[in-house]
């Protein structure tokens, strides 16, 4: 049996699995996110070494996280969260296994985005595009079977798009970018201000926070919007157009079959996938003389990311 | 030897020519344009079927038009300015010829901007964007030496990704397209419009349209400018401002190793191409931990066209 | 008695009217406006002729034009449809009746909103801004009972006011204009374009319009809106939507007690008027900790222009 | 002689000052602001206290404060900064001191226009509008030598007019206000996010900075820009367009003489008048055919809130 080790970095939990090569997770463990991120390679490493006791025929590690990962898929270029520049995170997590198995870095979102395509609401299509809408908003594309990674590593950075000029400031330094207005973080914002400004409309999602708009979250707003809280429908609606608005740029540049919407601000389902794909619609260009990708939620969950980077693991 | 003819149907011309492997094109015909495009197979089929009594062994015919193909690379789907609609060009032309060789029919941008990879500024990258500005803005993509088509043909409509949300009416019923900020129609809307307003920053720009603002092209913007003309410079700045800002948005997309301005607002050279190129590096998004891919101009010139299509019959 | 002759003159009609000191019109005719612009100041002069010698006890004319007018009240710096530049408009009415009278130019917004201020909708109020839709946006401020003309006498410019940044190219040469997204010219100009794309949304339009869209109109829109036709209905609320938007910003400047919507298009009425509330609610700053000034429908009807243009002749 | 006692409140010092009938200040003590805001109103009545001691004849107290004056002129109806909501201070202070003499509550950038109109850069016009650019943006107008303060107070709240749909988030609420593009807060947060992204360019800026963004602020931008910093002086550039653009609507609506610009961050000078003079002349509407107001910097200096404050308090 052909099996590899996919790792999952993210802001909070570190976690791992032993994957088959049809995508079933045979073993799964989780560790806490150090707050010292030299840590992680360590963690990393260690998490390896226990699975390949019981699992010895593991033939290469993949692991995901947030950021910008060289071509050579060992160098993490950037991180927004994790202070990592020119990173060589896959050297170092090699040395620490004494290079037992090749190891691969890749983008969490790419990640993410292969599982979809290879075991998920996509596997039966040619090529594709995922928005990954987490904290921020990230991004893969497939074409014709093939993950596209771009000359330097760097392609899919969708949260980057300008979707209005003159926007709302970036943590990027820009100004106007897609992760300004659909995201977990931008959702929250939103939610906060309005709260303060507009309470009457948001009573529900004020007594789910204690009355403090600082306890306000995403998985909140949701909660509150099932229950008819008018701002918390308000912000999910509001988010799905933009999402839907972002998306029909991505298709007049990217002609594929499906759109895939996932991460974890995609648990909000059809409240915020319908407007998103009314506004879809309304914004794809010469509609009606082209056929319409879809826009679809994905299907694999929070586990899209250890699978797709064991996986990704396997392509040399 | 192996030959194919390239056909690059134009607004006002159809260009024709006999191409080797290289892309020397070793034969050229030119026709008027029909007014009506029901004409327009019956003068495709004229012109290869003189050129193939010189050049029997031609082997395929490759069709560039402006407008959307089908997959299938035959049908046209939809064109602005041709009155086309799920078209058999290709269909119709092969009859013509009896069947004599095969007939491909490709987007008008996907054809310059494979000259432009094969034998152009692009040649020793392995990938690229092209931004062909004309009348209209459309583009092209190629990854690890493939053109990127789309699933149903309409990849790489870089025209039609939104800039401005609320923006400027376009002739596809959106708002906002790219193509409304950087074409030369957008020019030259800009220019009449201003020209009226303020008259006293386009005093040379009037007396080259002799004084009447409906005389005012995107040549004649580009002569005024060149001769310190205020308002022809400004626009000219202007546009390449939008240009660099596009890009980057293209560049978050798709990292690519370099992109390419083509067409015939390209002709305004450094003019246009230095102010995109400052405004596409302060728009960048993790400039400074990416690499960047530069911003160049297109070398092919006007043949790149008739060159594409030829080189595109090439692949099956 | 005191009257006066107020008269409005409109892209197809000269309405003129004698009008007495609680605005009621006693005697009132029309002429069509002629083609050249120069015979407008010897119709009017005909026009107060025959009036004034069923009624010789006229005190004045008032005259109100679309366009910029001068501080002192008699000349036309500038009119957009009318070929009209710092034209004594004034002064040759006065010539022509051999100053009988004396004769006050007026913006024809200015008019309006004056009769609606006298004796319509804001007669109770100290201070109001009126938006009056037609073709284009037009506007008037009254605070402490007194029409503002500004220094030069051209406040109240509501329709150049900027909504969006590199926004729709409007006929002042500027972009982005209020009227370019609220007037009867951006509804007509969106529902022919849409109707060509989503033609499924615009049936009853169609049919109205004879299925050319070169035939949609203001009142067919209103009419196909009430039918139910999917793309009318959508295209009055989006222009709701701006013109709530446009006014919450006005309302910003200037805190008036009354926001008042007259024009053609007003006769959209509710349909119009409620996204505009919510609009506009949702975007003044500070809500809920400063009054809120109303969004009233103007009252005066087609007439305000004649009735303005006299009383406004009665103010030295 | 007649004489008034001039406050203002500012968010780090309490300045008040004697004011003769010439706008002349005869005395003048400081305090620093209290945290607890409960305190201010027993210190302004102290303040007033002593100087009434050396000056008995002073006839009323006027007091200028960041915040939506009521329009009974001693009511405070919201400060962003300070927690007043609804907050009776005009009454406070009027028990405190035994209503000794009158107490008038204004708006503090409406004090600091009224100084500008009355003995400033304005004070030989009619009618002005001052746009006040210091941590925030405020601004006050003046028509026929009267301050317009609106129907409940609230007017002139220009730095929440929208420039830009869906812009930048401000404190009120809304996305998008003047405040957010021009404004002291905008621009060292502009300056912090840049000198992050593109350190090559603020060399200079983070040397006075000590190489901590967080040390920047306005001043020492414009140290740096003085001394030949790029990014400095691009981002006093910038705002000095926006302010410009901004200043452009404004003139649409109140068609106004002169445009004063005031508060700290016009201590730029023509650094950021310059830009804004070019930006304000390419976005005035119907430019070539109308009088055009003139944009000038405020001459009056730190002291005109004192003096503003004590004349609008012999207003009555």
């Amino acid at each position: 049996m052909d099996i590899t080790f996919g790792v999952d970095v993210g802001g909070t939990k570190i976690a791992a699995g032993v994957v088959d090569e049809k995508g079933e997770i045979l073993h799964e463990t989780r560790e806490e996110t150090p707050r010292d991120s030299d840590e992680i390679a360590s963690i990393v490493a260690m998490m390896y070494e226990n699975a390949a006791q019981k699992y010895p025929e593991i033939s290469a590690i993949g692991v995901g996280v947030p950021g910008l990962v060289s071509q050579n898929r060992t160098d993490i270029d950037f991180t927004a969260n994790v202070n990592w520049r020119n990173y060589p995170l896959g050297k170092i997590v090699s040395e620490s296994i004494n290079d037992a198995v090749p190891v691969y870095v890749e983008n969490d979102a790419n990640s993410a985005g292969w599982a979809e395509f290879k075991f998920g609401v996509a596997k039966d299509a040619r090529d594709m595009m995922m928005v990954t809408v987490g904290t921020g908003l990230g991004g893969a594309i497939v074409i014709d079977n093939k993950l596209i990674r771009g000359r330097w590593g760097s392609a899919a950075e969708f949260g980057h798009m300008r979707l209005v000029p003159h926007g709302i400031n970036c943590a990027c330094g820009l100004r106007g970018c897609f992760e300004q207005y659909v995201s977990g973080s931008a959702m929250t914002r939103q939610a906060k201000m309005r709260a303060v400004q507009e309470p009457e409309n948001a009573q529900i999602l004020l007594k789910y926070a204690d009355s403090d708009v600082n306890n306000i979250t995403g998985p909140l707003i949701g909660r509150a919007a099932n229950e008819g809280d008018p701002l918390s429908i308000h912000i999910i609606q509001d988010t799905g157009r933009w999402l839907g608005e972002g998306c029909a740029s991505l298709a007049a540049l990217l002609d594929t079959e499906v759109i895939v919407i996932g991460g974890g601000v995609a648990d909000h389902g059809d409240a915020l996938l319908d407007p998103a794909r009314v506004a879809f619609s309304a914004h794809l260009t010469m509609r009606g003389y082209r056929k319409e990708p879809k826009l679809v939620r994905a299907e694999f969950g929070n586990k899209a990311g250890i699978v797709g980077a064991a996986m990704l693991a396997r392509e040399k």
